[in-house]
């Protein structure tokens, strides 16, 4: 039996969406993406096989792991393929983007995946990892915590301008309780903020890239954590109410989402108010040209609990608006009735899970389990549950990654984009036609074979960033003006008046 | 009492030399380089003073310890003397170098430290340093063991051609012994040498440098190991004989020092051959031109342990060299016999010592020693001894430094000349004057004060070496062709016959 597959969480209630929120035009989207040989697993295994991972801890050895004779071919093959391109071609998606987006909660597009979702999952996964390696974790910084680079410098510096969207505005997030390692602390006195984080952004798709994917794409990107079984064990168990019915979610996630401060400088407003503030100007602002919008939110991890909730206020607060989230290795959010809230009101949520990841168990899984508890498991399982579509990833699906045991490397997003890269379907052996930079999978791990001759957690700054000066002494230069946080540019814009958004120049003249 | 003092080993044999090979006019030197208030501490009192430390396994509180109120305003100070110079000036040392090289044993000018003399010894310690800072430690490098820069860039790329030095060899050691982690290895199959490392260099003064210091200086530095902690472990308590007399050593270094084989590429020749057979023709060279010409040689842990080996052989062989032996947190590398034979042949030796460092008291004393396995160990401590003059550093005289136990810091070499640069004497505090770039000692260990703001362990490659190409893949660029090792540029030189040296050009006009 194929432990890598395609399962819906098994508490779904039918597909019966209140709200659709896509107005798609399905019959003719199927004709085009449906695959000849896509299949629909009987429910019943899906279920019994899920709660069979459950038990195992999902710690059964994989039929397929005994695939794994490691191929010096494709070694060889990717050693030559150093001059090849990285992505697929930009095909035209307009006619089709609803799909993508989930408007039939992906149905027949994931297994086998549709080579345009996969893509388009590549490109968000992107934005979420561009949140990871433009941040500050040097604890002796001053600007610990904040992101190296202004807005308007992110997706260069990160080598993501191919994506064709527009930075327009990074979110800052606080909390009112103890999260020892969810933020990141600078250990010096006089620092940017003592209380905040960046903790994500949003942007918008420039001209070019809204007419390739048929809509004008916001894009709120969130950060997770480095050391998520640090902030498991600090779980409180705690659900809090949000909305108006009986949707409960995590404490702490929703701490970090909706908590401020008048005396701070970046988190007078809590993220939740920064970002719907954005989502909500830039909604207004491109309808009122006509144009179709959608909102699609990431996130990686914690990042991917706050995409949630983020979700869950959209759909609230904004009408007709198509919302889908894409998230990697996230942990439960909320209850039942969270979910269902979010399903009825047409939220789309496809979640990747590396089957060997154990954040995604969480809450409701504790490391080092033995099965004399799995009756009190159980019972958290119930409480926090599973939204949307997930797509399951297997370690032992790539001849690039080795099998050891290795949390940090079995979480890491780079970990979940190869694999998404290299993912054809159930049935199917790893993707030769694979073109994600592989090297990339060991920027912060160590998860790539040996026979690579890939350095394990590589993405380093030269010498931390000190740099020698003239006079033979090794200094830390002081940070480009530009790329000092500034709570007034990205806070201090009270007015909601619609006049021409600061951002616009750059979207017409990317 | 002061704890930081200078010492003369307690077994070292009255200043008698047989061999006089300085040949200097010892009386006018010491007009110029004898300091008004140096002291001659009782001998009995230094003995005592000396087995209090071993049997309190050097533990003790220091009393200067208390002293180390945090000074801001030195830290004050640090940051606004990014722009002045790191060493102090070269002054013209040329009328007094013999007494600088030892040949009075430094009686007089190491309590208080003589500036002049302070100078040398950061510079022959920065030439063991360079042994550190340009090896490739990467295992996944097919040169993993080699320098990274070939010889003639080596100085230019560590920033040390102000010393005035150029490189005419390189070292290379294996070992027939297994020593884990005294030699690097590479994880991959088709390296540049499966038995080898980089293991050192000889050399010259060039001519200007020659002027300044009052003759040739010929050095040899050689490089230590990364983890003496593990090397320890693996000692074997074996002592093999060296010499024509009842002269042994530490079986682990000579097997580095003087294995070879016909298989390998770069060990032909032992390290001992090569070396040997490079000073030979330089001093042949120089004498030969009716220059002066002495010998330094300086290496840190292993390193100064090989120098020793290095200084016996090079004594036994050429006649009437002033030979010279500064050494940087070094074991203990013979018995009585090689020690009374170093000092018959006139080798001058200067030991630097940490007093928190535990390498020195190598072989003789193991990490975590109840006092019950006292007696056995002070057999140990009696066969192996140390050599020559010590000058004993202490952690908790700089102000910059964490005084918490911290193995690695307290051995790292940067730490010595850190603490070399601020020494004045047993008696005063840090010197304030002190030029030597602070952020050095963190380069690889985590031992200055957070207050300072410098990363620990920054001294690193931008993305471990890793670049994007043009088609946006991280990938390891090849190695610049001049730098990849070369075994026939370096070991094939059979000749010794002394025309023309290749490295003649280089110093004639540097």
């Amino acid at each position: 039996m194929a432990l890598s597959t395609v399962t819906r969480n098994h508490l779904m209630v039918p597909h019966q969406p209140i709200t659709n929120r896509f107005n798609m035009v399905q019959a003719q989207q199927h004709a085009v993406l449906d695959h000849p040989k896509s299949k629909t697993p009987n429910r019943a295994t899906r279920l019994a096989e899920s709660l069979s991972h459950v038990l195992h801890l999902n710690n059964v050895p994989s039929s397929r792991a005994n695939h794994k004779n490691f191929n010096l071919d494709l070694l060889r093959d990717h050693e030559q393929n150093h001059s090849t391109p990285t992505m697929s071609p930009r095909e035209n998606i307009s006619e089709k983007w609803r799909e993508i987006q989930g408007c039939s909660d992906w149905e027949n597009i994931l297994d086998p995946l549709h080579p345009w979702l996969r893509r388009e999952i590549v490109k968000y996964g992107e934005f979420a990892q561009a949140t990871y390696d433009a941040f500050d974790y040097d604890s002796f910084s001053e600007y610990c915590g904040s992101c190296r680079y202004n807005r308007n410098k992110l997706f260069e510096k990160l080598g993501l301008t191919r994506n064709g969207y527009v930075v327009t505005r990074y979110i800052y997030a606080m909390s009112h309780i103890e999260l020892p390692r969810w933020l990141e602390r600078s250990h010096v006195a006089d620092t940017w903020s003592k209380d905040s984080n960046w903790i994500g952004f949003v942007a918008v798709s420039d001209d070019e890239e809204t007419r390739r994917i048929g809509r004008r794409d916001i894009v709120v990107a969130w950060r997770g954590t480095v050391a998520p079984c640090e902030w498991y064990e600090d779980f409180q168990r705690k659900l809090d109410p949000i909305g108006h019915g009986d949707a409960k979610v995590e404490h702490g996630f929703l701490s970090i989402y909706s908590s401020k401060s008048e005396t701070t400088r970046y988190n007078r407003s809590s993220a939740s108010d920064q970002v719907m503030k954005e989502v909500i100007k830039l909604v207004k602002f491109y309808k009122e040209k006509g144009e179709e919008v959608s909102l699609t939110i990431t996130g990686h991890s914690l990042g991917g609990a706050l995409a949630l909730l983020n979700a869950y206020e959209a759909a609230l607060t904004i009408p007709n608006l198509p919302i889908s989230v894409i998230s990697f290795g996230a942990p439960r959010v909320g209850n039942i009735a969270f979910k269902d809230e979010l399903h009825q009101m047409g939220v789309k949520t496809l979640r990747f899970v590396v089957k060997q990841d154990w954040v995604p168990k969480m809450p409701g899984l504790l490391f080092n389990e033995s099965l004399k508890m799995f009756d009190e498991l159980t019972g958290l399982e119930w409480v926090y549950t599973h939204v949307g579509a997930e797509l399951k990833l297997d370690v032992h699906s790539s001849p690039y990654l080795k099998s050891g045991m290795n949390l940090p490397g079995f979480h890491s997003l780079e970990t979940y984009l190869h694999l998404i890269d290299g993912y054809l379907s159930t049935e199917t052996p790893f993707r030769s036609e694979a073109r994600r930079d592989v090297a990339l999978v060991n920027k912060s791990c160590d998860m790539l074979v040996d026979e690579l001759r890939i350095p394990h957690c590589w993405y380093q700054l030269a010498n931390k960033g000190m740099v020698c000066n003239t006079h033979g002494r090794w200094v830390k230069p002081k940070r480009d003006p530009d790329d000092i946080p500034s709570h007034t540019s990205e806070v201090c814009n009270h007015d909601f008046g619609f006049e021409m958004p600061t951002y616009r120049m750059s979207l017409v003249s990317p």
